[in-house]
């Protein structure tokens, strides 16, 4: 049975993701639907990327995944649907498919479904339930558009190093409270080399001299650094609320210093 | 598969939702459950009519809707099943089915399960799923009580039209602050006869006299009066909240003026 | 189809329910899927045992119910797979599971799935869904760990009886501040033996001397006990909120007076 994911800013109380999915369902009868995420903070595109390039690959090989934020076109935004690690992607080119993925997609198409011209105001239902349900048929992505050579890009600040430093970004913050950066697992380690180091949080005095395999490798309350599921530096009080309690905001800069 | 849409005000945080579920499932192994809202304003049954009557026939012909809010019946509630436009509703005649439906429904039977009686206190999991069950299961109406002939009436105010101006008034804020109005396109329309016009808002000294087609039509923050996709003018400020920045709350009344 | 409930912390925002229904989702093709909740307070072990104990037995026997909620093992806290009154339950032995059960479980078994020593922070995900995937494909629980005889043991007060007294607490406030207490019917009416009584809400000077069968026996906003789904006795206002109206908390005790 064909896999089609959600992942919208529609929330949950509204009519919208109702409509959604029935849509889909009048036009594919056996589907799973799965629910990723429709509290998407409003119109926050890179949020919505964060959380399908964290969980996407978690799904079988030819699962397609629907991205409703900011679904409108405009002249520079077009809706696409998109191939890439065996997986499905349609929503609006509004350079969140940059973010979702760490090299250019194996195929991308520029939707051009007939849509009735007026009734253009719910892309996520009237044009990305279609393109999914032609692709969970077994349609082809060339049928629905014509192919695509590249994406608009946007990009979000990467860790980067000097002399004894790593310098990295919260990136998220979530509902556990628990501070994700963009220092991944692979630049600590091939930065540091196994020497010693210091995190150093900013709006903190906290001092972070280790990486800890779990969050309750400490007392209930004390901070750790762990690799997190999504291959990065996060930062977590256990069963505690780092974000607030240590005052670790998104965008915030934050040091790792490496000692020889 | 069959398919049942569940509306409730039941939240997504106690175990009510994964009883009915549960139920659902203990009675009928093939079925499709699709969650509308369990967010319903609590009590709120005009809201769950809203909802319910934007979406369902987003639905295929054949799907059982059960709406969980204010499930009590009283001397003058009966709980009821209804086939209408191809589709099953059921729930308590608070009145909610007449907002749901423009016509008298084609079919309504009053419910005459046999309950337990010790065992009232949650009839949206032990009167409507058994319902909703039997139906699915391809058995009929007439099985599950006798017919009624009519629903309970509520009337929400209707837009009314004197000398150059239609009165209407805001029905509902969704998620995104967007605020929809009871002025049908049809009657904008017809009333209208393309004569130019503009619409003020009560509460705020804007004015709009264009209806747009999408909401990124003007720039961002720019507000925008669109016929939605429930067939209605909705007010809206391009990725911005109507809902707040322009002071506009349910029930407030506004005016179209158009000149000759 | 197998059916796997899920209750977590994880919220509705974040990637990790996204995760882990993938991650069920590409070991088991045909399986259903049920949201129980995914919002019980973060860590709160106590709350998810009362959510998953009062819907478990509306689902059907097999279901497989994953725990999601303080997974993390240490010294004392071992992962286990449950089988119980018919069903299957997957997660940390904190503890939870023996509010979850009124008797000692049929089969326990101690989990010790291979598991890569590097991705341990999200067992939810990593550690439950296999777990789960296995005994929904028709797996014994003997494949996945050995056999423990007993689980970790927390109480959580009891009404008791002295004199003509009950003295009884408040369990759980739901999403209607319906307040949920540890009086049982069957205490009650064992105890009870049809005589007169009043309830005493301490913080408040509502005195409740009969047992409705409804919420609406009363006018709007007055105040009822109902033996409720739980099976136990419940104070509530009709459609008003007793828990913020009457000021009743959790953990609050309360009295039930008997006359001869």
């Amino acid at each position: 049975m064909p896999i089609i994911t959600l992942t919208t800013d529609l929330g949950s109380t509204d009519f919208y993701v109702g409509s959604l999915k029935g849509a889909i369902l009048s036009q594919l009868a056996d589907v799973t639907i799965v629910d990723i995420s429709h509290n998407v903070p409003l119109y926050n595109f890179s949020k919505a990327a964060f959380i399908v390039r964290n969980c996407y690959q978690d799904f079988p090989q030819g699962t397609i995944h629907i991205i409703g934020v900011n679904p409108e076109i405009d002249n520079e935004t077009a809706h696409v649907a998109i191939y890439h690690n065996g997986h499905y992607f349609i929503g609006a080119d509004n350079g969140m498919f940059s973010l979702i993925f760490d090299t250019a997609p194996d195929k991308i198409v520029e939707l051009n479904i007939n849509q009735d011209t007026d009734k253009i105001t719910f892309p996520t239902r009237d044009v990305f339930s279609k393109a999914a349900c032609h692709i969970a048929r077994g349609g082809t992505l060339e049928v629905l558009g014509r192919i695509k050579n590249e994406l608009n890009i946007r990009t979000l600040f990467q860790a980067t190093t000097v002399n004894n430093l790593i310098k990295g970004m919260i990136t998220y913050i979530d509902r556990y409270g628990n501070v994700h950066t963009n220092v991944s697992e692979d630049l600590f380690k091939n930065f540091g080399k196994g020497r010693k180091f210091t995190i150093y949080l900013r709006s903190s005095s906290y001092e972070i001299t280790e990486i800890s395999k779990t969050y309750n490798e400490t007392y209930e309350g004390g901070i750790v650094a762990i690799f997190n599921t999504t291959g990065h530096i996060e930062i977590a009080l256990n069963k505690g609320n780092a974000h607030s309690l240590l005052g670790l905001k998104e965008m915030n800069p934050f040091t790792i210093e490496f000692y020889d």
